[in-house]
C-alpha cells in the first residue's frame, strides 16, 4: 500500500520532493499545500498536482488568480500518512502541534532546530535512527554535503577530524533578482560556522569545525576540506572510500569538468530535471594525502542534494522500509542518481 | 523516409539541435563530430550518440580519452543528407567547399556571413526562401528574437519601424569560469551594432537600429524594444498579434515573473531539458501602446532559440516540407514549443 | 560670509556632499547628523566633522559606540542657514515642517516628489528657477544625468524628443553583500519608467520616454539614448554640443576606455576620491547622427553625479549667487571637475 | 642624496609603486615604461610621470597616440640606479640580462620565480636578507598577506602550522570587461596551491598548505586560516600579536564592516587614492582561539597590497637603509598606513 504524502510549502525544497515522491512506487503525492497565488505555485498546477492553499483566504487568491485548489492545508493533512515541511525556515516548529493533532508524521528541513525532532537524518550516516520515529529532521544542504564525505572518509577509518571552509551560493537562482550580492564575499561573522555543530547531530561524536562564507553566485555551495586521518592515509584509499559510497560522483578538471558550473552542464546535459545534482561531485585532482593529512574540494548542490534524504526519511518515520541500503537503493534508482555523471544513459 | 542528419560542432547550439533531431519523426540523427575529446564530448556518448573526430588525429585522441568515435567528419559527411555546421564562428566559412564536394545540403549558423548561402532563415519569417537551397544560414539568436518579434507586429500592421537596445549575457553558462565579465557592463563600440543589418538578411526591407551591450549575466539576452507603428496603434492589438505569434510567449510581472531568471526557473519547473526557453517571453507588462509608438521589452535564450529554426532549416533545405507553417507545427509539438509557459503539463 | 550648512542623512550622497561643502569657499559646514552608530559614522568623525545623533537616543547610542557626538539633528538645525537632506526616500517629507519650523532652507534629493518643493533642480538646466526659494529638489543620478545630455543638445537645436533605455546598478557598493542581484537583469515592472516624467520636472516640455532595467553590477547607471533632432544633424554639431556642455566627458573606446570601470579605473588614477565621476561620460564613439537620429551612450556614476547639483543648490536657495554660471564654475574649480578625463593635472 | 628609481611596466602594480616612489622623501620618480599606448599610460602623463616606450616602436606608437614620450626604456635605465619590473607574469626574467648589463638594482614582482633572485622579500619577515643584494622578488599579493599574517604570530609563539583556504578574486576592476567570470566558482586544479610553496621562499621552514579557488567578485582576495598553534593560545594573544604587527589592521562585523566591500568603502571615506588598502584587514570577530588551535579570516587588498614592500625593497637592494623598522616606519608614515582604519585623519 502506498505511502500518502504531502507535501507543505512549494519552494526550492518542497517543489523537488514532490517530484521526487510522484516517482516513487511505493509512494503517492496527495498534493501540495503553499501561501504563494503566483507562477510559484502555477507550476505545481501546470504539473497536475493538487494545489492547496494554507489557509481559507490562501483558498481564495488562488482561485481569485485563476488557480484551482482542492482545499485548505488542513484538507491536505487529512489525507496524507506523512507531511513533509518545506516551510520557510522556523515556520516548521509553529506547525509541529497542527501535524501531531492531525496524527501525521513529519518530515522538517535543516531550517528547524534538532530540538523539533530530536533526530537529525542524513540517510547514508544515520537512517536507522529515524526509523518509526514520528518525526525527523532532514539536515540543510551544507551539513548533509559534509556528513556524506566525512562519513564516507570515516567508514574507511580515513577520518580523525576534519576543518572546512565553506563557500556558500548567495542566494537561490529564482530569486536572485531579489537578494543576492554584487561583487564581494560575506564571511559569516560566527566563527566557527553553525555546520559543524549541526553535522554533530547526525554522526555524534564528530570532530569538525567549519567557517562559511558567501560568495556572488547562486550555482550550488563549494566545500574546501582539511581532514586529519587517524593513520597515515593513501589517496587511492580515500578515491576508493569516495567510490564506494553513496550519493558522491568523482569529477575530474583534466576531463575539463573544471568548476561547479560545468557540472551543472553536464546534468543539464544528461537531461536532469531543473539541472539538479543530488550527488555530491569531489573533484578527484584535489584530493590529496600527505601523511595523515587529507585535501579534497566538492560541490554541494544546495537545490537538490537534500530531495533523496526526503524520500528515504518518508521510509523511515513509516517504517515502510527498516533497511537503509533497501530505501536508498530505490530511492537513487527512481531518482536516477549516478555512480559516475557521465555513464551511459539507459535509451528511453 | 527519414532524413539524415548529421551535426558538426556540439557546442552550445550543436548540441540542442542533436536532441532536437533526435526528437523529430522525418528525421534520423547520424552522429556528431566534434574536436573536443573531453566531457562535452563524452555527454554525446552517454546520450548514445555516435560520436566522430573531426580529423583522423581528433579521432586518436578521443580513443585515447577512453570514448569510442565511430570515425571522422568525412565518414559523417557520407552518411547524411543534411549537415548541420555548429562549430565556432567562421570555421563553417572554411568548411564549405568541403560539404559542397561531400554532396550534402547544409545549415549553417549565424556565426557566418550571409553571403556565405545567401540566405539568412527564421522560419516564421522566410521559410519559402530557403525551400530546396543547397544551404541556408540560420541567424543568431539575437537576430531570431528581432525578427520574430518586428515580423509578428509587421503581420498585423504595427511595425513601420524599431529601434532596440539589446543588452547580452556575457558568456554562456558552460564556459563561464574562463571568459565573463565582473561588475561592469561593455557597451559595443561600434553603434548601431550589426543586429540591425542582420535582421534586415531576413526581412530585407526592415527599418530597424539596434545599440547592443553586454553584462555580468549567463542567463538569455534582453532587449528593449521602441517600435514606430504606421498608424495609431491600440495595446490590446499589439497583445493579440504577439498571442497570435509564433514561438513568442507572455509572461507578466504581477504572477510573479518578474525577470529573466524567472522564466528560467519555469522552464526547470516543466522539466524542459536543460531550461530550454525556446519562445520569445515577451513582458505583457511592458507593452505599451501610445499613438504610434510601442514599448516592449522581451528575452532571448541564447542557448535555445535558435534550436526549433534549425530543424524548419533542415526541412525546407531538404525540401521534404514545402509548407512552413505545417513545419513548425510539427517542430513545435516535438519538441513541446508552448503558448503559454504555465498551461498544464501532458502526463507522461 | 559663508553659508552654514548641515547635513542629515551621512549615507552614498550625504557623505560626498559633506565632502564637497567643506571644500567650498563660500560655505562652511556644520556638521552630519544620522541615524546609524556603526562605521558609516565613525568615518564622519575620523574626517573631524561634527557629528550629530537623529535623536537623544541616537546621540546616546553614538557615545555608547565610542563616538563623540556633538548634539542632536535639532542642536544641528540650529546652527545652519541650510540642510541638505539626504535622508533615506520619502524620510525628508516628514522631516519639512521641522525644517520650516527651524527656519533653515532645505535642498532635498531625487527620493522626495517633487511637490514637496515645487522646484526640481539641475544646475545646467533651471538654476534660475531655484533662486531664493525655501527649499528645493535635487533630481536623481539618472534623471540628473538625462537632463544634462538633453538640455546640452536641445541648447544647441538637437534635440525635438528622446528614448532612452537605462540600465541601471543593482546596489550601491558599500551594501552590496545585502542587497544585489546574482546573475539576472530585472526589467522595472512600470513601462515608460518614472525618469521621463522626473525630468520633465526640470525641462517642463520635453518629449522624452525611458525604459529601465537593473542589472548585477554596483559601478554606475548605462543610458542608452536614441534621440530625435528637430532637423537633421550633424555628428561634429553632436560632438560640439556635448564638448560645450557643462559636466560632460567623451570618453573614446578606441583610446581603451571601453566600459563603465575604465572610466571608474581613470577616477582611480588621477585621484578622485572614492573614485567619484561628477561627469556624464559619454562614449565618442557612440555617438552617431543619421539624419534627424542621433543615438549616444553614457554613464551616470550614480553615487557621485549629484554631488555639484547639491552645492549650486545650497548657492541658489540661499540666493548667494544668483548666476547659474559663476556657481557652476566655482563648483567645478573646487571639486575638480574635467573637460577631458586626462588632461594632465595640477602639480599638488 | 635621492634614489633615482624607474619603473617598468606601468600596470595594477607599476602605477601604484609610482605613486608611492613620488611620496618617497629619499627616492626619486625618473619615469615609467610600457607597451601600452593608450589611456593607461595616458594617466601616467596626466600625472606628470616621464614616460618612456619599452621600445623605439612604442615610442613613436606614443607620439603617434599624441602622447610625450621622454624615451625608451634605454633611456631610462640609464637614469636610475633601481629599477622596479613590474612587468607581466615572465616577462621580467627574459629582461634580466639586460638590467644587470645596464648596472641597475632590480626589485622584481612575485610574478617571477623566486630562482631569478635567490632572495624573495616581505619587509617585515626578511628585509635584512635583501640588503645589498642586486635583485630581488617581492612575493605576490596573496603571499605577502599569507607571510604577514603567519609571521605576525609566529613572532610570538602562535604559530606551528597554517592551514588556509584562498578565495582569489576573479580579475582586476580595470579589465573586468575583458576577462571575468560569471556566477560560478572555479578552484585551482592544482592541490596545494603554489602559495604556500611561496610562503617558504621568504619564511624558509613554514609549515603551511593552501587550497585556492577564484570567485566572481574584483575587490580583494579573502583568506580563511587554521593555524595550529606550538601551544595553547589565548584570543587575546592572538588578538595582540596582530595588533603589534605592521601593515595589519583588525575590523569588526559589529561595527558594520561586514565584507571585503566594506573594508574598501572606508577606504574611500577616508580619502585612499584608488581605494588602496595596503594593510592586512583581519575580522576580529573571526578570530578563534581553541585549544591550540586558531582560527582567523583576513583580507587582501591584490592590488595595494605589495606596494609598501616594494618600496622597503628599494631601500634594501641600494642598502640605504639596513634597518627594516625604519624602513618600514619610513613607508608606513608617507603612504598614510593606519594602525586603525577609522582613526581620525589628520587635518590637510
Amino acid at each position: 500500500m502506498s505511502i500518502k504524502v504531502g507535501i507543505n510549502g512549494y519552494g526550492v525544497i518542497g517543489k523537488r520532493v514532490a517530484d521526487a515522491v510522484a516517482m516513487q512506487p511505493d509512494m503517492e503525492l496527495a498534493g501540495v499545500a503553499d501561501v504563494a497565488t503566483d507562477y510559484r505555485i502555477a507550476v505545481a498546477q501546470a504539473r497536475r498536482y493538487p494545489i492547496f492553499g494554507a489557509t481559507d483566504e490562501t483558498v481564495a487568491a488562488m482561485a481569485a488568480a485563476g488557480l484551482d485548489p482542492a482545499g485548505t492545508l488542513s484538507d491536505l493533512l487529512e489525507q496524507v500518512d506523512v507531511i513533509v515541511d518545506a516551510t520557510p525556515k522556523k515556520v516548521g516548529a509553529t506547525l509541529s502541534d497542527r501535524y501531531r493533532r492531525a496524527g501525521v508524521k513529519v518530515v522538517y528541513q535543516g531550517g528547524e532546530k534538532h530540538e523539533l525532532t530530536g533526530v537529525s537524518f542524513v540517510a547514508e550516516a544515520n537512517y536507522k535512527e529515524a526509523v518509526g520515529r514520528d518525526s525527523v529532521r532532514v539536515v540543510s544542504c551544507n551539513t548533509t554535503g559534509l556528513v556524506r564525505i566525512l562519513h564516507a572518509l570515516r567508514e574507511k577509518d580515513l577520518m580523525a577530524r576534519a576543518r572546512c571552509v565553506l563557500l556558500r551560493r548567495a542566494t537561490d537562482p529564482w530569486e536572485s533578482h531579489r537578494g543576492g550580492m554584487v561583487n564581494t564575499v560575506l564571511p559569516e561573522p560566527t566563527v566557527p560556522s553553525h555546520q559543524g555543530p549541526d553535522a554533530q547531530t547526525v554522526m555524534h561524536d564528530l570532530d569538525v569545525v567549519t567557517i562559511a562564507a558567501a560568495g556572488p553566485f547562486n550555482l550550488s555551495h563549494m566545500h574546501f576540506a582539511i581532514v586529519e586521518a587517524p593513520r597515515p592515509a593513501e589517496r587511492a584509499a580515500v578515491i576508493e572510500a569516495l567510490e564506494d559510497a553513496e550519493r558522491i560522483v568523482l569529477v575530474r578538471a583534466e576531463e575539463g569538468i573544471e568548476a561547479p558550473n560545468s557540472v551543472i552542464e553536464i546534468a543539464r546535459d544528461i537531461g536532469r530535471t531543473r539541472n539538479d545534482v543530488w550527488e555530491v561531485p569531489v573533484w578527484e585532482n584535489s584530493v590529496v594525502a600527505t601523511g595523515r593529512e587529507i585535501l579534497l574540494t566538492y560541490q554541494v548542490d544546495n537545490e537538490a542534494i537534500v530531495v533523496p534524504e526526503n524520500i528515504d526519511a518518508i521510509r523511515a518515520v513509516t517504517a515502510s522500509e527498516t533497511d537503509p541500503a533497501a530505501s536508498i537503493a530505490l530511492t537513487n534508482t527512481t531518482l536516477g542518481l549516478r555512480r559516475q555523471l557521465l555513464a551511459p544513459l539507459t535509451r528511453a
